[in-house]
């Protein structure tokens, strides 16, 4: 096997020829759940008897909601302007993630879903393009938009249409992230709200990730651009970087990395920004590295427990995986199960505590947040959500 | 069982309960192709492996066909506007017809298939919308979109899509009622070339059969709407009909149902308009009689046999059921399997000479089509179109 034909950078080894193999024909099949091996099962799902249904829905457009998948059915909509890694490779060549979405939201979520790729980037078109399609589908997870277009259309879109949708690359990730903090904090013995906490990479994932610490209570969160430290004295800063420099950085930090991460409790990576050795050296006793960057990790795991109480990464060949399939799927389920029209930060935070509380039982520095796999995940996510559902009205 | 519990007019007696005990949480489910079930299988089918394919698409965006699902998906596509009998329902109460439609797709031609249900009738918003969405899927099967609107809609999807688009409720029932009409003529021993044919109904399905009759060497078709005899003499047609009035009744008939039907050796009803026995009883004889109209035929088969030599309906409790599933998965299993960009008027023959020949032995006035469940059917046509395909290039 030649270098070429290995995946690198994870020690779970892939060969590109089972990958392909995968892939052939694609990941996903539609399924008829009714019976078509007779005249009468025709009959039945088809004309004549069909129309009943039809009828039914006409009357009471509620109907709908139990008699047509669409009540469990997520649309996974990308424009393919920020895919993994790989950045804006466009919609088809995005369509093998949105598969794979797909099929996470079957397998953990035991919810139905299809992927939609846009040819379009334009905000206000792919806004128009859902609204027209709404009674296709009963909830959007978007996926792998670009920022900042991202914050804008998931905002507008949250207005447009009467159901849940959800940015998973903004709040998937900050919901395990945070999940993951509340045990890393725990194992560490440190009071949540008295963190110092750094997050390198301000775009869609360090925004959400920013947004939801504060809104769980922890006041100290400083940001990292390519820049820099995110400060109000900056005047290049504009949408969502603007309002975030408000919010975070209480103590008015300026500088880099070094500046940033002096006597911080925890270091945060979503961006590919590597994190040199000497700047975590920097960082408080008993501090926490969550290095998230895929497939490479802004640093090494056996570097960064030179300096860290606490290790993560998105990986699933290192202990501590950070991985968003222990959130959305169930968060969705959730939101359906519990017919909810908005994707709350009091749901999201109540996914947070429910994947936190499974890791509870066993707790250590390397497992503060349950496996991606482990099938309790989804179901305690789903009903922690629909409880906050229920809590709110 | 009262009257209200039962569905009426087919002799197939489905009660209310089972109808939407069948549909109960919709009739479809997305299912993964590929195990999910360990960390080495989410690597494979997500992140990272999946960005090796993505990469793939990215360079060469064939590898799309090949690598997602798209090139074996089929969107089903309605406005709700002309669903079955019961006419302009709206999108979402048209759902349960679209899910069938996909059903069927995926138990007849193995082809996976998601309905897309539009809130808008606006056709410049219908394919603007397509055409964003068009990296999502591989054809479109448009269904239950009113006239005369449907023939504008098909006819610019068409010009703005590079994959098959086929509005089903023209294309689909012409070639099924030319492949009954060959064996018809078979069965009474008249030439194709010769026949008299009286088409009732100038709407989506009577004027696709009026052309697809036309294509097929029958220089004598005419259309009757709610008006009368379709000719060139009225002031009250535009658009399709209009066209139609030059192309069909040869011989410049005027007048109403008696008018068109003296002589007539084939009467084919696409409309819900009765049909009088005293009509009847005015064609020539061994005369041909389809009565699709569902699920209330024009005329009840045991009054046209007293005429005609031939009756068909498109009900499964008769003899001859003229289905469109006969033709719909095989023709675009058929497309697609040949890579073709377009369903040409030859495909469509072919399609219903293929349907026609699997039907050629045993040949009866009871048997001129086959089953729409004989399995050899959506393989036969499907294998049919893609050769017409490759004789075109």
């Amino acid at each position: 096997m030649t270098h070429q034909d290995t995946i690198p950078a994870t020690s779970i080894s892939l060969s590109r020829g089972e990958i392909f193999a995968a892939h052939e024909g694609g990941k996903l099949s539609v399924d008829s759940k009714v019976p078509l091996d007779t005249l009468r099962d025709l009959s039945i799902a088809y004309t004549p008897g069909v129309a009943e249904v039809c009828r039914a829905i006409h009357q009471d457009p509620e109907v709908a909601r139990s008699h047509t998948w669409t009540n469990r059915l997520v649309a996974v909509v990308s424009d393919g302007t920020a895919v993994l890694g790989l950045g804006d490779i466009g919609p088809r060549a995005s369509l093998p993630v949105m598969e794979g979405k797909s099929a996470l939201f079957k397998a953990f979520g035991e919810l139905d879903s299809i992927p939609l790729v846009l040819d379009t980037t334009n905000v206000d078109e792919i806004i128009e393009t859902l609204v027209r399609l709404r009674p296709s589908f009963g909830a959007v997870n978007l996926e792998d938009i670009s920022a900042p277009r991202c914050f804008e259309l998931e905002e507008r879109l949250i207005e447009a249409l009467d159901c849940p949708v959800m940015h998973d690359d903004q709040h998937g990730t900050a919901v395990v992230v945070l999940a993951a903090l509340l045990g890393a904090a725990r194992v560490v013995g440190k009071d949540l709200a008295s963190l110092r906490v750094v997050i390198s990479g301000a775009g869609a994932a360090g925004i959400a990730c920013a947004q939801m610490l504060l809104a769980a209570g922890i006041p100290d969160v400083l940001l990292l651009d390519s820049r820099g430290i995110v400060h109000t004295g900056r005047t290049d800063l504009t949408g969502k970087k603007a309002e975030l420099a408000a919010l975070t950085n209480p103590t008015g930090r300026t500088g880099g990395p070094a500046e940033a991460l002096v006597g911080a409790d925890v270091f945060i990576g979503v961006s590919s920004a590597k994190l040199p050795e000497e700047t975590l050296a920097l960082m408080a006793d008993d501090g926490i590295v969550f290095a998230l960057s895929n497939p490479d990790p802004e640093v090494l795991p056996e570097v960064a427990r030179r300096y860290a109480a606490v290790v993560a990464t998105g990986r699933s060949d290192f202990p501590n995986q950070i991985n968003n399939v222990l959130a959305f799927p169930g968060i969705f389920r959730g939101a359906l199960d519990a017919g909810a029209t908005r994707i709350t930060q009091a749901m999201k935070l109540a996914a947070a505590q429910a994947i936190a509380g499974l890791a509870a039982d066993g707790l250590s520095a390397d497992y503060i947040v349950p496996s991606p796999l482990d099938p309790r995940v989804a179901p305690a996510v789903a009903a922690a959500v629909a409880a906050a559902v229920a809590d709110a009205s």
